[in-house]
């Protein structure tokens, strides 16, 4: 008993390993469209030369992968028993941090940047599936960078779903008590007994719905590298493309089946599960996928209809703009087909609202989450009722149950920290120079995971011009959102560290 | 035990009754310096002429009177055991809809602006001590006329501490029952049994503050009229003044002394009375006085660093200016010494959030409240530590004393619906029409009672290019705001009207 009040260093360690071995392997996996639009790459083996990737990918890949398998095998045997609540805490918030210091390397080892601030920044952005870019040219990328880019992104989204429900328990850790951790007081209906194979189901449907998506994006004319990058950035709603204009220059059908997979991206993946298994009532039933539907819808309206009398646009683009936004935004992805800051000024405060409801939980979706949403407005309505007949037990129900007054207060607390952290955070970046609009725009498209905000930060510009500490305070920002608050702040806690 | 569950009308005209008799009588007492200031108001008597209020003033106040009279008789005796909870609610609500309905009468008979919209606006602002105004020039406005503004925010003020601590009980209507709907969950330490007795006392406290800083005021070389109106427009934490310019024209020892009254008038009044009664050490060991204390250096202190390295004051400048603005807007004044707006970016982000964090709970100061903020950080910390020790009975400790959970729920829902109500009110505001920052500006601004917000509604600008529509709007948040949200939300409440 006395050795579980330590922290377990040893697989604390062994399991940061593990992952540098997976993410080193990813990484070499982006030499084949390297090679492939650079095929002389052999004969350009160089470093620092933003023209070519292909030595500064496998440098990185190999390498990174080599020191994973060190730290794996010069680390003792995972014991189950010995890996507890702390230890879980600590693996996932170390993950994102450990997984972007590393994936920063291929953008300083190819010398498309030479600030390590920025290329950390371009890769905590990838990871956490925000999509804040600091690249001002990001069509003058080598190919093979830009899918290394855009695979930080699939990788996040995979970890955020699959993480907690696959991998973790694999290598021996309680499954549930860390799903806890990554959304907390917001399991959602336990899915299977056995967990692991539950996480790789969700996987399969994650890689699945990713090809999907890649196929319908070439037979719009799309190439597959693109159809790869655009699909990792939309399954992951993240936001990193291969275009300066982001989706803005692709074809109607192309923008529509983006909107498509951002919408199904969005939603809990135990729905797009109960689906495959048929039990298509849990899915109707479900009042989380109502309210984010009918949300999208009505934003959509209310916007379409602003830009059709403002902005002279016919109905077709004016609708297809309003809802590419809205989904864009709702689910955190964060492509743009539409430089919303000049549209009316209260649609873009109707997107800077937005920006804070956040995908379902359980998707790869940032941002507060719709069930959040849901519980805290209940709970309003409840509390008036609960002030006029203080006698009467109210409690707040969702999917027909009632939820305990220990999850309602998480998700108040929760929304509250949320709103603590936006204030603070929008006024450190202000003390840094960042005028109003820029400094509370950046700061919840970084929270948010969505990407674009507004002013110096909108959606046809970029991060570059942010101060270097500001990257870093953003980039905290991204991975405090990503980990759903509590389980980063939680390390912060002096009692978490005390037996 | 049937009549008890229908609204007790006879007893809702009665007090509306009473009420404008109150009104119509304070109405006249500005008779006095309409005359002093127009010698030959008996040759003028007009209405619709703005040089002219003394025939204005005098039909207003009288009629209302009269009015208030006949209702008053027509109705039945009040039955104190027919008054229940559900007529407190509403007429604490209609109370401050009704006087500032009539209250917008002089404005209007006297000619000095043509649209009931902004007459009720304005008075509105008053009641509520809000202090945003639709007017450009105050210094052309008779003085009878500005002299009833600055009377609304007095009687809103002491409607705030007293009405439901003192006019109310005497009416039959149970005192500490009215006071929970004033300030939901947030009773403070039960002063006296005989609460009218309190209640009388801390109208007494109101008064003799108010009478000595009109007469510190006067001292430093301001006549009465204008004393007078800035002492009610601190003591009330409204805003309303005299001058165009607000404070800034006036000495440093004027605005010292007004900083003090200020400070003074966003404590609780309970604390004044503990003061009086040298129960010190009850105040000492107030926690929402320190931290209201601390909040202000601190925030002093950032800010007149910044002013004093940026903008090249003079330290003593910088510090008084800093100060100023700090405590205007914590204590949710709104008196301007200085437009905050050139000041760098951030330190008016820092003034926007100060904008939401209000003076003490039992102050006349309006926002969230400090002792609701306190109990929201404290609810924070102890909910990390409920995640690390999910068995463990934490409580939130407030003065040395637990804090119920239902008191902390309570605070939660009152903080959400606040925010709530903020970004849908900057929806609606943008929606007109308004920029970002003024709509946020204008929204921040009324719902704390502040007055001066951000962009069109900035400190040296005013409420007049609002639109009508948005005019309404933000009146109706002024009364949310003051009123603590739930007592006029509740009458939106379905189970508020059922049995």
């Amino acid at each position: 008993m006395a050795a579980k009040s330590r922290i377990n260093l040893n697989a604390i360690m062994k399991i940061t390993g593990l992952l540098m071995v997976i993410e080193g392997l990813f990484m070499l996996s982006s030499l084949g469209f390297s090679a492939w639009y650079d095929p002389y790459c052999l004969d350009h083996l160089r470093l620092f030369d933003p023209a070519h990737d292909f030595l500064p990918l496998l440098v990185s890949g190999s390498g990174i992968g080599l020191v994973g398998l060190i730290l794996w095998s010069f680390n003792k045997k995972l014991d189950q028993n010995s890996i507890g609540k702390r230890e879980g805490y600590i693996i996932v918030s170390l993950t994102w941090v450990i997984i972007s210091f590393f994936g920063a390397i291929p953008f300083i080892l190819s010398g498309v940047t030479t600030s390590y601030t920025d290329a950390f920044f371009e890769t905590m952005s990838g990871f956490t599936t925000t999509g804040a870019t600091i690249f001002t040219d990001i069509e003058a990328l080598p190919k093979g960078i830009l899918f290394w880019r855009s695979m930080t992104h699939w990788i996040g989204g995979m970890g955020i779903i699959v993480l907690s429900l696959a991998i973790l328990p694999i290598l021996g850790i309680g499954g549930m008590q860390l799903f806890v951790a990554e959304v907390p007081g917001l399991t959602p209906d336990k899915l299977h007994p056995r967990i692991t194979q539950t996480a790789k189901r969700l996987w399969i449907i994650y890689v699945a719905l990713t090809l999907v998506q890649t196929i319908l994006l070439m037979l719009g004319g799309m190439n597959l590298f693109e159809s790869l990058c655009h699909a990792f950035g939309t399954m992951a709603t993240g936001g990193f493309g291969t275009r300066n204009d982001s989706i803005a220059g692709f074809s109607p059908y192309i923008q529509y089946v983006i909107i498509i997979f951002m919408y199904l991206a969005g939603i809990s993946f135990t729905l797009h599960y109960f689906t495959i298994k048929r039990q298509f009532s849990k899915v109707f039933r479900n009042e989380e996928l109502r309210v984010y539907t009918m949300l999208l819808i009505t934003a959509t309206v209310i916007i379409a209809a602003a830009l059709f009398y403002t902005q002279h646009l016919g109905p077709g683009k004016a609708f297809r703009d309003a809802l590419f936004q809205v989904v864009s935004i709702v689910t955190t992805t964060g492509f743009i087909t539409s430089d919303y800051l000049l549209w009316p000024f209260f649609t873009w405060l109707l997107l800077f609202l937005l920006m804070f409801t956040g995908g379902c939980a359980g998707s790869t979706g940032g941002g507060i989450k719709i069930v959040r949403i849901i519980l805290l407005f209940k709970n309003s309505r409840m509390e008036l009722k609960r002030i006029v007949h203080p006698q009467a037990l109210l409690p707040v129900r969702l999917n027909g149950k009632s939820i305990s007054q220990q999850i309602i207060f998480n998700v108040l607390a929760f929304f509250l920290i949320y709103i603590i952290i936006f204030a603070f955070g929008s006024l450190v970046m202000s003390a840094m120079g960042m005028e109003f609009e820029s400094a509370v725009g950046a700061v919840a498209a970084s929270l948010g995971n969505i990407g674009p905000g507004l002013g110096t930060v909108g959606p046809v510009l970029n991060y570059s011009t942010v101060p270097m500490a500001g990257k870093w305070v953003l980039a905290f920002l991204m991975l405090l959102g990503r980990l759903e608050l509590f389980t980063v702040l939680i390390l912060f806690s002096a009692s978490f560290w005390k037996k």
